[in-house]
């Protein structure tokens, strides 16, 4: 399997050439980043240095990705949309990291996003890439949408009370905390190590653009909260429905219809214990819990994930999988790395 | 002024240590620690060493405590409703930094609490130590029950707001993150930094002990949801509450109702920008802003403090000031340690 | 093949299981735990949930181990002592993760960790686990004893130069830093959260019980002293080693010499660039640096491991790949989880 | 009072800020900051919006700070020299935190700096402002140059013994960890939360510009080592010295020399328990230790201080009070904000 990844000098793109070597039939042919073009690979990024010693970024040359079986792209927001067009059936595989093609409305891209969408045609096309809940249309599929980071979470917590018609999917809230490195390498003084330590806060209040995409993977309406915590990795969605009228759900029956819904998914756990986002950290796991507060009437669902792994390039990986027939697992872990 | 610390070889005795070197006024004449009576306070703190070259912890003596102008009751929660009654009237000022006297009614105590009040004749007489809510009660007071930390951050950002009718009081969410000081000195493996480190989690769900000292203070019923930060000090509430029926309210007008809320007081910074905690470490400021997504119906307050200093110990100096009749910001600061 | 891991609840155990789960051919049989014999390794280690949904710690009943072919053993430095002797020739390979078994000579074991060694006849039948130095004798061993986190570092950055004999071996300083992780899992107020987040501190100085391993696997003589550094994983291995007095070295030869000491082997990388220890997280990889300051004399070499993989459960794992006659990388990664 | 501060957007102007509202007699008339002219500072620095709720940053006119009584400089090391000498006899005053001033010999600060002074005919007109080791020359200074932070350390930690004539001095190596904060608010991929947060790591090695400092103020010949901890704020310098030939000096005797040394000195702390930067956060304390390895023949001094407190605003601070003939410890605490 011939393997590129665009823009792959990023945080996503350093955990795709991560992931890669766990992949036995992967070979990483392309590794395009225009500002480090030329570069070593090992020399930006000293820890893949063991794997990838000779291995140099390249400028984005559309053509050089011409007959490649799975290619990745990496890049800023509204990139994608411009690039891709070009390579439909020029590559086996085409599995975008941005949010690009995640929507299925152009007009909802228009209004978040601000401007319309450049290949609205392709939106149809393109499969939304979280198998738990769209495993039957990954199958075969040649283009698929990465999801982002928060979505994942949220979309995993909220949608099995959504579809099983036990709260009012209306009135939902989502209050997420996250890493820093979700906000990409880009740099700048909000990510100085300076401004992020020993501190927390809100941001993106109260339009942030993954609100859109939560509720597309959801079913329900949500007001989106994200916070930054100060730690490197790991997204910890807490998220908030309104029981039914009947209100008839309490903590045991959360516990199982998530324990039901998820039955057999390798990289779902689901338990009782409310769970700490450094267990999934290096893997692709997501970790669930929920509880009932009977007095107030709220039900409150938690999913843990690693943003750039289930929340970005694992979850890439997972969706490449399937896509491609492979073992859904293969090279992936839901092990993490811990303390 | 004489003043003693019940219980001073933990967090909030620490930071009142230190408080207590900036208030010119003050001498601390007796520290309590059964753990550690007889060790010197240098030994245990090195960071006052400098301060307090010479002060060991004393075991308790009731006795001992006799005719001091200030008393600070930093014990375990159910100790102080154990110690203090023997001192009413024989101590200038008691002020509890525990939760034993924050609740007025003696069976919400209970509920929350797990069992029966052992001084309920006292709950009526303590006075809630907020002086942003409180000052008029506080002034001449001998009996002040120093908050929550939660509590604190959580009322001073919903009361506004309920008191001005604008938000449906019944249906409010306090979705807060603290450090893990907040857990106090006692230790154990939840507090452990390899446990801490680098996650983010959420804990006592659904039934927080603080949920009542919120509600009495705020006017709100709430489902609070705290979580543990990486981090060591530090709280932010974000509080959602529900836009009345007339849905009048906006961020601008969110902004100006809380300016106009806390206008002149010292401690309490209103802006537009979202708070970091960070911005108050080390100080007895409390930032806040606001935003209302009209598009969900949602009022969203944030408030940011450091929860040993506006959480504890930097609030009880400020109550017992405005008890004791000094100027209320005596020893006190709203600057935070930066970066 | 059958393996049982004593002493697994804590962090080199946990990480033995998570390293298990990337060896084929490897069954975990046993995993014993004395405090928390009966309860399920998810239940205390989340991160492993997926893996292990069933497995549960044992007491441990030397009986039990009968017939494993790889036995680990991460009990409390001083205790294999007491449990390995009945063991040998009842298991295949024995891997010994504590101090107990890496000193060669009993009269040194005596002086630094307080007491006479309990088996000294098996001291000189066990290998020092470290590949890059004793591979020829770990190859067929039954008796593995896997090095300290420090000595790891340590031996791999002065060893070299020492047998070349251009530095003065008696005359080297281990000035390094490690994450909380180093201490192991039994708590305490050292390594509590608030104590060690935000601040760098000296210990064990000047007498760690490390100096004698160090010594005896660099061939120098060093004063070691470590540092806390606020991180949960990683070591830092500053080394200082006087220049011979032909004063030839210079920083290219430096690198030089190490590069070519260490062609070939798949776990060290040797660069120009300074290491920085979080380019190892989560991957048996060593990365070395040195430089040569003529003004002063003195050559400076540099390692960076993650503590508990390559400093524990890695490098035991591979010495025991060694060992059994497996590919050394099985099971191992050299790319580190980054960031 | 009237006070300026030039260059006040970086973390050393922003300390001074805080450190200025502890100064009943300093009124801060102009802050100057190139790049944020114009802005509020509350807008800036948050944590400083409660004590300068209306004050906004300059552009440099340095007219306008003709007749201040006091002026810092914190401009980027090889301006200052640029823009002081124009103001000498026109400001009460000049106190500058960069580089510039600090070495005695032009021809040191060329081989370092790379380039030959602008204003050399000052740098003997500079006192270097530690007062612990320069009171004498600081009083009714005009001019003073605010040392370095790793060389306060340093300088701190070996001058008694160097003075004592009980060590090598031409062999001294200064192994130091640093928070980020040393770095300055300029930002950059180095500074990042991603790249600095959980790793440790050494730079500057081996001609760190701040070797010839301590070297001048130590009267040893080190070797410095400069390293990065994820951590704000907090210096440790580990100095090494060899004992002289006598070698007479052992543990409690480097203690008593360092507690005779310092003996009365308000900000110093020497004590047996080693130091940890944390209990010097946001003071201007440093805490001293020493251990003598009779083994090795080494003396081990360290010394532990708040890099922007005690190792630039702080004692720029407290240089400043002895030069105005104001009380040493005016506005200034040896209280480190713990935990």
């Amino acid at each position: 399997m011939n393997v590129g990844i665009v823009g792959g000098s990023g945080f996503t793109g350093m955990e795709l050439l991560r992931l890669a070597t766990l992949q036995p039939a992967w070979s990483v042919r392309v590794v395009t980043a225009q500002q480090h073009a030329g570069q070593a690979v090992a020399d930006r990024v000293p820890s893949l240095a063991a794997a990838y010693p000779t291995l140099r970024f390249e400028a984005l040359d559309p053509g050089g990705l011409d007959g490649l079986d799975l290619v990745f792209f990496c890049l800023p927001h509204g990139q994608s949309q411009e690039v891709v067009p070009s390579l439909v059936g020029r590559v086996g595989l085409v599995v975008d990291l941005a949010a690009d093609f995640r929507l299925k409305d152009p007009a909802v891209y228009e209004a978040w996003y601000g401007g319309p969408h450049r290949a609205p045609e392709l939106l149809g096309r393109f499969v939304y890439g979280l198998p738990e809940l769209h495993r039957a249309e990954l199958a075969g599929a040649t283009l698929v949408a990465a999801p982002g980071c928060y979505p994942t979470a949220a979309a995993l917590a909220l949608r099995p009370f959504v579809d099983a018609g036990v709260v009012v999917p209306e009135d939902c809230l989502v209050d997420a905390a996250s890493g820093v490195s979700g906000a990409g390498s880009g740099g700048g003084e909000a990510t100085q190590f300076a401004t992020v330590d020993g501190t927390f806060s809100a941001y993106g209040l109260p339009r942030h653009r993954h609100t859109p995409e939560i509720e597309q993977e959801s079913g329900a309406r949500v007001l989106f909260v994200p916070h930054l915590a100060p730690m490197t990795r790991g997204i910890l969605a807490t998220c908030y429905a309104r029981l039914g009228p009947e209100r008839t759900l309490d903590t045991a029956g959360a516990l199982a219809l998530l324990a039901e819904r998820y039955r057999g998914e390798p990289f779902v756990v689901v338990d009782e214990r409310l769970p700490t986002t450094k267990a999934t950290l290096g893997s692709n796991a997501v970790h669930l819990s929920a509880r009932v507060d009977e007095r107030t009437g709220w039900l409150v669902v938690l999913a843990a994930i690693d943003n750039l792994v289930r929340g970005a390039s694992g979850q890439a990986v997972q969706a490449a999988n399937v896509a491609l027939g492979a073992p859904e697992t293969t090279g992936l872990s839901g092990v993490g790395v811990y303390p």
